[in-house]
């Protein structure tokens, strides 16, 4: 199944491709995954193997601006700059966009602004599919429901579909080959005591993308058999501590679950490891923390950093003075 | 069932419970597995989760003198010196003298040398009960089966009942529940080019043994239910390589073996992580080899280090100056 058709299922009648004459505006958050994905049952539809849940950063995201380009092809700006046609970054979104010009001539005009550090493992595609999934509806006035949003996010980039809401998020898998109950939806819980601090232990380009990463996985790692029911099983345990608003119990599900997904990585192969001497020097200083009563835990990527998970604010940014922290 | 029970078993008759009046002198050498043993299923007995296959190290073990102790208590000295009556060491040596004693004032003095390389993570208690299964059968002229002394071995120390031979040795599992068809015998082949190369990149002591590690990981470790499927398929092909003398897949099978049990063990709670920054530098030295055309693996036992595997000695003695190569 293309995706295409999805969007023809989502989308219906082609007449309601009426593109606006204003510019229009979207903001989406990037979201930290607690409980990871990690793996596809169907690539090109970006379908899960397992749900997710996680958690957005209110003030991290991406702002896209939409409008019709002036001249006779795409224009992509991010951050001001406009973005190398040669780039991977171009290319998905030129396929993204590819399934809503309502005519073949018809060029988009867009202009990203991002809040996500560089570099540091947060996700950048998931707001920023996130955005322009928001952007695409205004601009063509669909009036989309936000499930259908997430879906048509989830198209350009699998995490993007939780990117459409603030807080906490779950992503539910689903069953259906066309994905058509594969879609994130909201909490009802707030938490804003909870902060994510990021600290970067190395800047350099991660060796092998999430993607391939992950594909590698499912085909070659005996223990990613497993997976499906450590995510089941942890699913449960978050969403009791979230509604509790029990931290320990959230921290230590969502570490020994991000620790389980590089479990996985390591027994495929060839081995996957975003593990850097630095990585594990900060885990040690995570565990050091704890065994000194900060209650501090942390969650990694597809990357080298860590995002550490604290309420009490002032204790471990007093342990981890090198943290950019930010509001959950 | 108790440990004496299996003795009474393996022995039969106590009348055969006859001390030698002169001293007897055992050799065994340690052993690294290739396919790791990681976790029990019953722990008094040291019955294995899974079968292992390991290599020994001709010139690296245990040589064990036994005699009647000349006072009214055991004496064990290691290595020239008196093993502290309050170390664990002391402790487990003495509850295994414990299963044979001819009466129970019956003391022995016991002189172990051993040539392995202290605090390297190379299984010294492996070769130490194996060298003492040994000279226990010489001592009261007990003339066991190898079979048997395996067996006795593996009640001092599970990794113990493959030091009973050089070369490639398999250790069955067994489903007995007193484990009378759980022990090692070798395979057939041998391959004395086969060279593993220790690199010690830490000397500091272990913060978790591995038998609190091993359980730690077989009660809260979801990815640890794939373990057993994970080793039925190394040892399939593992056996295949040393058959076919297929020295990569050999290597990565082991290595592979080796990440897959460590994987295990991030993924329990508390995550039990062997990994040190040096580790994960040597890791990614020894990726970096192989990238260049270095046909060398590693495997990793409860510990920070890393053992290398090679046959192409010269290349991979260049490319790692700094390690202790030990002939298979």
């Amino acid at each position: 199944m293309k995706k295409s058709h999805i969007v023809e299922k989502l989308l219906g009648d082609l007449s309601r491709y009426t593109p606006s004459n204003k510019a229009v505006t979207a903001y989406a958050p990037t979201n930290i995954a607690l409980v990871k994905y990690w793996g596809k049952r169907n690539q090109e539809l970006n379908l899960p193997m397992t749900s997710s849940l996680s958690v957005s950063l209110t003030d991290k995201g991406a702002t896209t601006t939409l409008s019709v380009s002036a001249i006779a092809q795409d224009v992509f700006v991010l951050n001001g700059k406009p973005v190398p046609t040669t780039s991977v970054f171009y290319q998905r979104l030129l396929c993204y966009l590819d399934l809503f010009r309502p005519f073949k001539t018809f060029y988009f005009n867009v202009d990203i602004v991002s809040t996500v550090p560089i570099a540091a493992g947060l996700a950048s595609s998931a707001c920023g599919f996130a955005a322009m999934a928001l952007a695409l509806d205004k601009f063509f006035s669909w009036q989309l429901s936000s499930q259908q949003l997430s879906m048509l996010a989830r198209l350009g980039s699998g995490s993007a579909c939780r990117s459409i809401w603030p807080g906490f998020v779950e992503w539910h898998a689903g069953e259906r080959e066309d994905g058509m109950d594969s879609y994130a939806e909201p909490l009802s819980v707030q938490w804003p005591e909870l902060c994510i601090g990021l600290m970067i232990v190395s800047d350099k380009e991660k060796t092998i993308g999430s993607r391939e990463a992950m594909q590698r996985t499912i085909e070659t790692s005996e223990l990613y058999k497993s997976w499906p029911q450590k995510v089941a099983h942890d699913l449960v345990i978050l969403k009791k501590a979230i509604q509790e608003k029990d931290f320990d119990l959230l921290g230590k599900t969502a570490e020994s679950n991000a620790l389980a997904m590089h479990a996985t990585m390591l027994s495929a192969w060839p081995p996957v490891s975003y593990y850097l001497p630095e990585t594990i020097s900060a885990m040690h200083r995570v565990w050091q923390a704890r065994a000194e009563g900060v209650p501090v835990y942390f969650t990694q990527d597809a990357g080298p950093n860590l995002k550490l998970l604290f309420v009490d604010k002032d204790r471990a940014r007093r342990y981890f003075p090198e943290i950019a922290v930010m509001q959950a």
